[in-house]
């Protein structure tokens, strides 16, 4: 014990003294301290990097097929139970470094190993089995498609003749999602340097993943390397712990942390509470400044200002007594306007791109020189691509490496929506080919904003865009199976914006843990496919074991496809049907995003970073402040150690945010397991206000 | 701000090196790290000590009267409210301080001070508002005073005849406490040494108010004082925020983080839980492992074995369905088992130290040289009281410095109890002069087991002590008359078991400023005196300005007052009015207390260590286990702490400590004053299985 101790006040010695150095270099080299020597490159120095075709090894599909398989089983029967599914990447991730470690170290034994296992193998593993249980969830089987079946319709007077209704069978499921899932991964993928370069969008989830990953692999030698990984460890721990402690107290949705009034009662109603989760607190870490403070501000004027106002005009801009989910009410007014603000700054931010990238596209085009060879890079947007640091000249090397040629991009794009075009309608009798054409053409500016957006603020909104579309294509086709296909459209859209932003954010976990953004995007083909084949056969297993599914009260069932059908039927009635004065709000925030944006980019740069980004501003607009004053603590806690040890926070900030990060996601494995196996937790911290509870006090003693 | 933080930088290596050069002498020097070169008394080297005499300045006890005043109109006002009274302790110190501190630095700047504001000085006025205040609570307005009245008496269908009543009068209330509250200054002013140093019992809160107090008064200069100010000061503030964020959840004394069922609903039953109070984690930071060890096995002994296995006897070993207080059910188990205990213990140290002190004052009484000059160290104690360390040395120098007659002690007590012996049963008829004699005779080993006890283990119980003289006299006085002679005899007993381990936690406090002994007492006799004319003061105002005192449902209903009444008249049935098999197991556990302590003193010391302490295994026998597990995670907190680097923790654990006692401690006056002004806290934040969850959803939701 003694020596132990001695030993460990050693290194406390020898860490301090390193970090002091570290200080004293970056003072005398009048840099920012720590930009230089804490890279996590040059620890990796001695680790060859291995080529594209080295990283996708066959025991790594076979891993994460049966990983797809586990994950799909718990997503899925979420999906049928509650609706709501956590994420489940971290997980994802830790299971394949310690079912491979643990094959490698046992081959290691007995001298059969030929090939090391490596951080970029661990990637493409965790790619692979996202990429495949996703489509458990983005493939709508608790929401569109169920929406689309008798048992949905059945239980709405509305829109139940045979022209909108599409019993689920195994066939057109598994066409339905190969004819689609496809489309979103060729739709982004040219962008991704844009994206993860030149934007340098964080993807708080994929960096937090890609320092687990790093550490994991971490060689022996370093001091502040190990420290760092240290610290993970220790946070990760912390968050899991902490996220099992929550549990205990959550009976219920309205029930425990999730849902403590921590700024009080009437704030808690506006959804402005702080709700202890480690996740979004190390989130709000790895974000910005800018993203947190625009996030805040945006939910300031939503939560805080917008809703409460129009919620005052209830019974004049919108009938009174609507239930909370009906877009005919408030919720039209938080939907419509988070995608006009979305799509205002997306569209902004698209056309600047294209802008951007088109010149050079044409030229090469005209000089004809072979298509296939043409990286990417070559485009005229070189003023950001500065490496400045060697993590960042080493990552920016091997992400540009093995390149995924643009024209593959484009024609695997055209190819696959003229095959889809054509196939769809045969599907969904309604959906005409030319509703299909305008949602191809779409796609790609849509799965843009998601995945800008989801890059600044972790945040996928897919759903939401599928809602969109439902409403779109509903009304548009209108009351002669307007509702079917709406849904439809929604089932495109969702899995194209689902897609490309879940592929962009594996690019940015592939770029800092320098694997080739070729294998990656191989393996997230290799898993789309493995999930088209195993998402709907383990729908269908529950389909035929559980002849309750979709019905209210039973054991599945399945809420949100109900909501998703009366999102359609709404939509069938068209844009008249939405609550006064919403469209013309919708307009004053599109126009605001673009001004915003404008803004932005001609102010002088000293003023410009003070401006809020109008997409980070959105999120909150439809989601709630909540997680909003999560981040903002996250950020202050940054923040405050800055101001105390600028240094310090540098090295050790990213590894604890990320051990926030991973930690409760690691919790959701074992928590939705509990669930499945109906281990319910026993308490419900509930907060009442005092006249409520004395009420319950009478209550409860009788 | 940029130029700040390169300060804070600066600062920061300054420690580090500090701290590692520390860590190196005491690794040369082949001591404990930490002991020698950490000294607070070496800090304070330059500042010359005062004499006694100065440290009793006027401007302290002005001060001290005015915050005698507001205290005891709180305290009061709480006592006659709920019953319930925070420990002010704290909240005196710092207002003492700044208001002389405001006073002094004020005169500085005209140049008058011809004095300056001294560590001591703020002792005095702490240790004088503590008596005075004190006062308001163990004279009894809302417990054994009141339970006298009329008003207690109509409650009640036993026992209110006119030779059972006695109804408040401010004349006769000012001189029974004049009478009874200087009893405990004599009681045990002459075991002082004994108790803080030879024993060296901790007495947490007067050991956080000792680091508070020299926080405040540290000379500029060292670089880790200054650090361990700091880190005072930063726990302070968490604490006390801390303290005001739990206040917004606990609408009810059943609400919020005082009644979180951290180990699950069922270990909450029975009191086990971690109740997120920073005051007992500091707590257990500065009582010594086994201490909180001892509580810990008592508090599973106890609340985890015993009281359930005698709960499910109810009908056998006692009638069902009696309320939770009455001492013929399991609450008469619990208050005479840990009664039991207790004494067990305190007899057999008091035994101890008799046995040991008796020689030498018998020879010195023999030797007949001047008893008025001879101080109590002469003892043949001295196996203990090697100064370990300077701090140790300059502190038990300036203790043993001005003495306080043993002599002076014992006719000061001898002189008070014979005048109170006649003039008490004047007061209360049936309070026959013999026992008041029996009282007088056990009052001081009572106050040293209590003094014993607070010091181990921060917890004064003098209410208990009080209950169990209820009892005691009640049984002895029998029918007539019975019932007011055991209340009486409740307040002589809890006004001298209270005050003396006040004493006893001001000298430590004292001892560790370098207050001068006599200086404390004389401030500590002057506090009475004022309590004794303040405090009915205070009382005779509220119980002539509000008619409904003491009337259930009322706004001032005193509930402690009738629960008084009802143990005395339980007292009157006599002992065999006890449940079945609680006098056996009454002396088993005396037996076993006195058993341990023999195996503690016999033992070979390595083993002895282990062996816990009886007097700390009772307090939660009684109270509950909730504040051991507070407890127990402070010193899990040290412990892990000290594992990691045990001189960082040696320096800074007891400025963590204090400020986590502190900070908690000062949030009791504006909670009180929140009290007063009857702001209620808005949310009750409660905790409910998920049966009674879902009955109480449908409940709200009607």
């Amino acid at each position: 014990m003694d020596e132990n101790r001695v030993l460990d006040r050693e290194n406390g010695d020898e860490e301090m003294v390193e970090v002091s150095q570290i200080r004293r270099r970056a003072i005398t080299n009048n840099e920012e301290p720590g930009s230089e020597i804490i890279s996590i490159e040059r620890v990796f120095e001695q680790k060859p990097v291995p080529t594209w075709r080295e990283q996708l090894t066959v025991r790594a599909f076979v891993v994460s097929f049966f990983l797809s398989i586990l994950f799909s089983i718990i997503v899925m029967k979420l999906n049928l139970t509650t609706g709501v599914i956590p994420s489940l990447n971290v997980s994802a991730g830790l299971l394949g470094f310690f079912f491979v470690k643990t094959w490698t170290t046992a081959l290691e034994r007995t001298g059969l190993l030929r090939q090391p296992f490596t951080r970029q193998e661990n990637t493409v593993i965790q790619t692979c089995t996202v990429a495949a249980y996703d489509i458990a969830f983005s493939g709508g089987f608790a929401s569109y498609l169920l929406g689309m079946s008798e048992i949905a319709a059945n239980q709405s007077t509305e829109a139940n003749t045979p022209a909108d209704i599409k019993n689920p069978a195994l066939g057109w499921i598994i066409g339905f999602l190969f004819l689609v899932s496809f489309l979103g991964l060729f739709a982004l993928v040219a962008l991704r340097k844009i994206m993860v370069i030149d934007y340098k969008l964080i993807y708080p989830s994929g960096t937090a993943t890609a320092h687990l990953i790093n550490g994991f692999h971490t060689p022996e030698g370093s001091e502040i390397a190990k420290k760092q990984v240290k610290t993970l460890g220790k946070y990760f721990l912390f968050s899991f712990l902490w996220g099992f402690f929550k549990w205990f107290y959550t009976a219920e949705d309205s029930c425990g942390f999730q849902a403590f009034p921590t700024l009080g009662l009437k704030a808690y109603d506006n959804s402005f509470y702080f709700d202890f989760s480690t996740t979004y607190m190390g989130v709000g870490m790895i974000c910005p400044y800018i993203v947190n403070a625009s996030m805040l501000i945006g939910a300031i004027i939503s939560w805080g200002i917008m809703w409460p106002l129009i919620g005052n005009r209830e019974g004049s801009w919108y009938p009174r007594g609507l239930k909370s989910n009906d877009l005919h009410g408030l919720e039209g007014y938080k939907v419509f306007i988070a995608i006009a603000l979305i799509l205002g700054d997306g569209l902004y931010n698209f056309v600047k791109v294209v802008a951007r990238t088109l010149p050079s596209l044409i030229s090469t085009l005209r000089s004809k020189i072979n298509l296939k060879t043409l990286p990417i890079q070559d485009n005229n947007n070189t003023d950001t691509s500065i490496a400045t640091s060697y993590d960042d000249e080493q990552r920016t090397k091997y992400f540009l490496k093995d390149q995924i040629p643009k024209s593959v991009a484009i024609a695997g794009y055209i190819a696959l929506a003229i095959i889809s075009i054509i196939v769809l309608p045969h599907i969904f009798h309604p959906l005409k080919w030319y509703y299909i054409l305008v949602i191809y053409i779409t796609a790609p500016v849509l799965g843009f904003c998601n995945a800008y957006g989801a890059g600044l603020t972790d945040w996928s909104l897919a759903s939401t865009y599928g809602k969109l579309f439902i409403f779109i294509i509903g009304a548009w086709a209108g009351s002669n199976g307007g509702v079917l296909a709406g849904l439809a459209a929604c089932g495109v859209m969702m899995s194209i914006v689902t897609t490309s932003c879940d592929l962009m954010q594996d690019f940015r976990t592939g770029y800092m843990t320098l694997s080739s953004p070729k294998a990656m995007f191989i393996s997230q083909v290799i898993g789309t496919g493995m999930g088209c084949i195993i998402a709907p056969c383990v729908f269908w297993l529950f389909y035929k074991a559980f002849k309750d599914i979709g019905i209210p009260g039973s054991q599945y069932p399945a809420p949100y496809a109900i909501i998703y059908r009366n999102i359609a039927i709404l939509g069938v009635d068209g844009f008249s049907s939405l609550p006064k004065n919403c469209l013309v709000l919708c307009y004053i925030t599109f126009a605001a995003a673009v001004l915003i944006n404008l803004a932005r980019d001609l102010a002088p740069k000293k003023l410009a970073r003070f401006i809020p980004i109008p997409m980070a501003m959105a999120i909150p607009f439809y989601l709630g402040a909540y997680f909003t004053i999560d981040m903002c603590v996250g950020s202050l806690i940054l923040f405050i150690w800055e101001c105390i040890d600028k240094t310090k926070a540098k090295i050790f900030g990213p590894a604890v945010a990320s051990g926030l990060i991973c930690g409760e996601g690691l919790w959701s494995l074992p928590q939705s397991i509990l669930a499945l196996a109906k281990v319910n937790p026993p308490i419900c911290m509930r907060f009442l206000s005092r006249k409520d509870n004395s009420r319950v006090d009478t209550f409860l003693s009788t």
